[in-house]
């Protein structure tokens, strides 16, 4: 089974920067099957080739077709992405729905391609009438236009994207936010902070310290540290400590300044 | 309340053309805060409007500043889209997630925005010190270097996507006390934080220094602090501070216990 995402089809597109800027899109999202149908500005392209940015498997493996019908003659779902509604019958979708959709069929089995349209005028009712269903976009309807790379791109986005269920699954790099510190710890680092604090003359009146340890708590445990961050965070309370005058008798009057 | 959605912030852009698509994918998708930190290419420009292809209200109300500090003073929640992990303690979130917290900001009256870097080196370490979050792609790892446009694009996306989600459940954050403190607040903080640490000897040796700032930065700020508990904090330092010996000529030896 073909590992390469569904086929991004660009149908005569009249800029060699946008095949270029598509084929990089397609690379970030793992995509690799580009075809172009009658490019005005012929292929190969050296102009493409320097929009891709150095998505050059994209570009060498990219196939011309003389037609839309030859491009897709093998996908069994196609996919027509417009910007304007089409009174044509066809079930319309988002690029979430689309993703979805299209993982559904190579899990069965098939074959998926999106037609992207001419930058100026889009795809003709012909080519809409190739596709299964219908794909735009949740744009503003005051700036509806959207660049065919930036298009290619959230189609890519988002069928990447739904490979994984959980979001943090597939991101680049890890969370480097450690285990959270025990409770054990935390509670030590409290009594720690408090202890010095009572030394300076912090709480008062007195009989607000209560909650005033309350709300340093709360805050202090938003921050769900972890146990190497507790003791980032002792060394700051003992570097304070070292300047306060010794313990008093807890009896004593707190008027220490 | 703003209606324009998240600041995008593009942090000292290289090429106008990128300002200009960056623009046409903010209009897109209906957010219209774009904040410049010093543009290469000087501002305004004629070539970022030409590739804005019409998004004239966006770079026509698009703001320069003179740092990212100044550029994030106002928000209270600023995520920093980073291509490789950092190691200094921050969650890491994709678009999806990160605009589901967006939201969440908003709807309590609050303020976000997003930090995009430099096209050939992202942002530094000290930028994405700013930030309370980092947004990730879920990109393949073999091609991972997004356009700043299509970077744009995707958090844009997600952003006017998450306001049709009914799925609004189970936020990834708690709910704040209050409105959370701005970076103006927190800037004061660490710096009231670090001065004292610095008169302490804390910061062993000098060169660990930068460090440790920033892990000290990173953990803090996962607190999301309100403002209150920012005032809260501070009267901890000075309390600490009280007791310390007077501030050394920073010239000098550190060797103060």
């Amino acid at each position: 089974m073909d590992q390469s995402g569904p086929a991004i089809v660009l149908v005569a597109p009249q800029l060699a920067e946008n095949i270029g800027t598509s084929a990089r899109a397609m690379a970030n999202f793992g995509l690799a099957d580009l075809r172009l149908v009658t490019p005005r500005d012929g292929w190969p392209s050296d102009k493409a080739r320097a929009a891709a940015s150095r998505a050059d498997h994209v570009i060498d493996r990219a196939r011309v077709f003389a037609s839309p019908e030859a491009a897709v003659a093998d996908l069994n779902l196609v996919i027509a992405t417009t910007a304007r509604g089409r009174d044509i019958g066809k079930r319309v979708v988002g690029p979430r729905e689309a993703a979805t959709m299209i993982r559904a069929a190579e899990e069965g089995g098939q074959r998926a391609g999106i037609l992207f349209g001419r930058e100026k005028s889009g795809l003709t009712n012909d080519e809409v009438a190739l596709a299964d269903i219908i794909l735009t976009f949740p744009v503003d309807p005051a700036f509806s236009s959207l660049n065919i790379a930036q298009a290619v791109l959230l189609v890519a986005y988002e069928y990447r994207r739904a490979a994984f269920d959980n979001e943090r699954a597939g991101l680049a790099f890890d969370d480097p936010v450690g285990p959270q510190a025990s409770k054990h710890d935390l509670v030590g680092l409290f009594g720690h902070l408090e202890g010095a604090l009572d030394r300076t003359g912090f709480f008062r009146p007195a009989e607000r310290r209560p909650s005033m340890v309350l709300s340093l708590r709360a805050m202090l445990q938003r921050g769900r540290f972890t146990e190497q961050e507790v003791r980032t965070l002792r060394g700051v309370i003992a570097a304070f400590e070292r300047h306060l005058p010794p313990p008093r008798d807890p009896s004593g009057s707190a008027d220490d300044d």
